[in-house]
């Protein structure tokens, strides 16, 4: 089996507080990762985890407000420091590598590990980055700042014919390449059909949705993903507060949820006023039954 | 009495592990605040020792490694968004202006509250703040960009009068001005003393030394201080290493505590390959007896 899943760094909003980190997210596919986000203090929830930060391929900022960036700059050094030799890559507003090269200027590091930088294109669909295992697209928020969202795809797989057909029928390589390409085929006369013999292979989705006002923009580029991020920073009521600030409540973000036909719903991106947040999901579950919180050091499965 | 104290945020060098942070002091003179470095998390930390920020008056940055300022815009940040009205200055190398504009421009955020800002003139002696508790100047450090150390002295208070002699001699209020004033006084043809009555009061001072290879020239600058806080990146015996990161030892900075007479020397700024750091300061009372350790969460008095 294929591993995919995501593992909470952070998952409140604005203001960190003593034991609520500002957002980061690592996905982890088949021991690749990627983060997604990266606010203050994310290397140290990383150690907290244990998680090998080294491993990181590409590294995704969303948009520049600090809570989603501000512990990148800190993460690079170490890697740094740590002697990385790997490549990295980061994908981000195009200001934030100026930033980047500005405080390393001043600091007179030149970084150990070759990385590249490609511009977010803040537009619905736009693809960000490609590689053996997954495609990323974007989604274009609705907020005070320039602002993305992100559709992880998996890379679409090879079928797989079911082990108990070739022993039954004792398959020749041959024969296991033509049903893989598709076909079925013949054994004295008689059709041994594809869709009984092929597990086609489904590639997972996950959709990575941050600061927004409630954007049903969004939803043709979400359909059907297996699990949905969605911010919701504010209870239900308080929808007045959400559209002032761009933001989004939990009835919002579990309409969404409802609308694109997704399988799971995680929420998070907690206003520091909440305290239980399981009332936050119990919301969201009025509207959308499986929904989950994004809990800092927990993982969940895509 | 006056309080005078530092608290320590973080002591740990470049490398943020996940139970040491990097640089951060607190300095509490009668309850104004003054930030000394700011490492990432350091807003983290405040909010852990309950150490009300929105009462920093000033902030000094030493230098523009990232573990003694990348915490500094995450808390400017935060400050604002709690609605901070009160004026904020901030002493620092120029180019740290220019980093903090950027990252308050990209985010579309104009800060709720003023900020002065005062570059630093690495000169030793310099003057880099005065209010009416305390006066700050510079020491030039010598490390591998720009870095200043920081000498923080109470401004020097009226002497006080002793009680017992008030009420021994009667003093009147004329009297006691004239004694305040340096004066002797006269009663009945007799001498009354001025040192025998009035108590002066003793300035104290704090010395904050990060960031550099052992510099001697910093002794006449940090002559007699109360409590001078060395970096001791490295163990005694890794000079050679010490000199090409432009770091000190343990006894390099006991030696500068020696020969500058001070009472107390704090040592920190410890390599993240030290576990026990009662080994470096046992290594520094080979030299300079009065040595205690820079300890997340713990409060010192000058």
């Amino acid at each position: 089996m294929s591993r995919f899943d995501v593992t909470i760094l952070g998952a409140n909003s604005a203001i960190p507080t003593a034991n609520r980190f500002p957002t980061a997210q690592l996905l982890n596919i088949n021991e690749s990762y990627y983060l997604i986000d990266c606010g203050e203090g994310t290397q140290i929830q990383l150690r907290k985890n244990k998680l090998k930060f080294q491993r990181i391929e590409v590294i995704f900022i969303s948009h520049l407000h600090g809570d989603h960036y501000f512990g990148l700059i800190g993460l690079l050094t170490t890697m740094h420091l740590l002697k990385r030799e790997k490549p990295l890559k980061i994908v981000g507003p195009e200001k934030l590598w100026e930033i980047i090269t500005l405080q390393l200027d001043v600091a007179g590091t030149k970084l150990a590990y070759p990385v590249t930088f490609e511009p977010i294109s803040f537009s619905n669909g736009a693809l960000l980055h490609s590689d053996t295992k997954i495609e990323v697209t974007a989604l274009k928020l609705n907020h005070r700042i320039a602002c993305a969202g992100f559709v992880f795809k998996q890379k679409p797989k090879e079928p797989s014919v079911r082990k108990d057909k070739i022993q039954d029928h004792q398959l020749t390589i041959d024969e296991i390449k033509e049903l893989k390409s598709g076909n079925s085929i013949e054994r004295k006369g008689k059709e041994l059909l594809n869709e009984l013999i092929v597990q086609p292979q489904q590639p997972k989705a996950y959709a990575y949705v941050t600061d927004t006002k409630m954007n049903e923009q969004i939803i043709p580029f979400i359909k059907e993903v297996d699990l949905l991020y969605h911010e919701t920073t504010f209870k239900k009521h308080e929808t007045k507060r959400a559209k002032e600030t761009y933001h989004s409540t939990t009835h919002q973000a579990a309409e969404i949820a409802l609308k694109a036909n997704v399988t799971k719903l995680m929420i998070g991106h907690y206003s520091t006023r909440y305290d239980n947040l399981e009332e936050l999901r119990q919301e969201c579950m009025e509207v959308f039954e499986n929904t989950v919180l994004a809990t800092e050091g927990e993982t969940i499965l895509v």
